[in-house]
């Protein structure tokens, strides 16, 4: 059975784990949170890169064979330096989730919703204007804050919703007809933007057409027992054994503390 | 004139400055901002300590006299650690913010609203506890994430100050009637709480208490021709020039990017 290796900046990449655990059970995971460093969603290029090849060497280290990065700014602004600083395949998150977007999307409009960072790289509109897409993009700072706050049906969540979405197909986004979840905590929120945005919208969640790549690449989905997970973070383990629950949809067991600064 | 060393994880610490600047104009001051590593508010105390301490020791090599740590996490956590770590003499924001709370306080009930982190510590309660005070301690997760998104008079804004607040007076804090603004961002939502917090309430701000009790550590108000300021952030400095500005209450020119991780 394979080992995968799994990096996000915190806990929203295990909502990519979640969708790879229920597609292939029997493989082996190394999650990687880069807590003491999270959220990568406001830095810059340099600084993120710098903290997600750390993170990659270490998993290699630890004898991935394949590396997933479930995180839409580490995918946005460093793939090509992680993959040039590890020798396993890499699987980002955005080529994915631009792909199945392009395969549904019939006006060939579509909206992406991320972090200030991956927005500001523009990875996904490259991405999908590549694919023959249109893209509007929108930053949604409050939403990863109002998640790991657990109000992901909260009356104040639904109105951010409403203000971002109502910024978003009132700026001439008006024909697209698939919003893109471009960022790992999304997925939490997918019931409540369900309400929020127009019913003529499909909403792409980038966990699921990543699981989808990982067992294209993979071959076969695999059978046998269910393989193992262990967990590393950069910071506090009881913190991300209580959060990390939420997004992995089941408790956490293995998780040990790890520094990559040295 | 004497050399200030300012230090916080970000631009909060920006607050703190602007009322030093009021106070001691003719001071020079060095600002640090740890944007690579914010927020700090989420953070274990472990990795609090390593980066002020980095911090600390970056700033005592350029040569300040006093360190004014401007961060209630990093006073919160690692104050200790970070006046072990160098020979100036070094102010946090809690004692001075504790110290006004009890001065003005007839009903000697506190409540103090903060970070995760800040609020775990009880670093508060144990301070305003000594000077005879009751607290009530709330962490406010949102409120950050609200005045960097520039909301700081947005009606979502004060629908959740309504509920953080709600539940703080109606959990036993009833008597209290000073509200301790326990994180450098918050003086920025000061005139928001005004309006939602009771009428008998008495608001403090740790930045003005700070400022006091620099001047009377230095003994008289300096006074001649305004010194000079400069930033250094460990993350983008495009990034800290915009969102700095509102914290300081003008633009920021002289920012420099360093690396402390080495």
């Amino acid at each position: 059975m394979p080992v995968i290796g799994v990096f996000d900046s915190g806990f929203g990449g295990l909502t990519v784990l979640r969708e790879l655990r229920r597609v292939l059970p029997a493989a082996n995971y190394l999650y990687f949170g880069d807590t003491a460093h999270l959220p990568y969603g406001a830095k810059s290029v340099h600084t993120v890169a710098k903290y997600a090849v750390s993170a990659a060497h270490f998993l290699e280290q630890h004898g991935i064979e394949m590396l997933v990065v479930a995180c839409n700014t580490a995918t946005a602004l460093a793939l090509e330096d992680i993959r040039a600083a590890v020798r396993v395949p890499v699987v980002g998150v955005i080529e994915p989730g631009a792909q199945r977007a392009a395969a549904i999307s019939k006006t060939k409009k579509a909206v992406v919703v991320a972090t200030e960072a991956t927005v500001a790289s523009h990875a996904y509109r490259r991405a999908l204007e590549h694919l023959g897409m249109e893209a509007t993009e929108k930053a949604c700072p409050l939403f990863v804050p109002l998640v790991e706050e657990g109000w992901v049906e909260h009356p104040v969540t639904e109105e951010v919703a409403h203000i971002y979405m109502d910024e978003l197909f009132q700026d001439g986004a008006r024909d697209a007809d698939v919003l893109v979840l471009g960022c790992t905590h999304y997925p939490l929120l997918r019931p409540l933007l369900r309400r929020v945005v127009p019913q003529s919208v499909e909403i792409v969640d980038s966990a699921e057409s990543t699981a989808a790549r990982v067992v294209e690449m993979l071959g076969k989905n695999s059978a046998g027992p269910a393989g193992e997970l262990c967990c590393y973070a950069t910071d506090s383990v009881e913190k991300f054994r209580r959060l990390g629950g939420k997004f992995l949809g089941c408790p956490i067991e293995n998780i040990e503390l790890v520094d990559i600064e040295k």
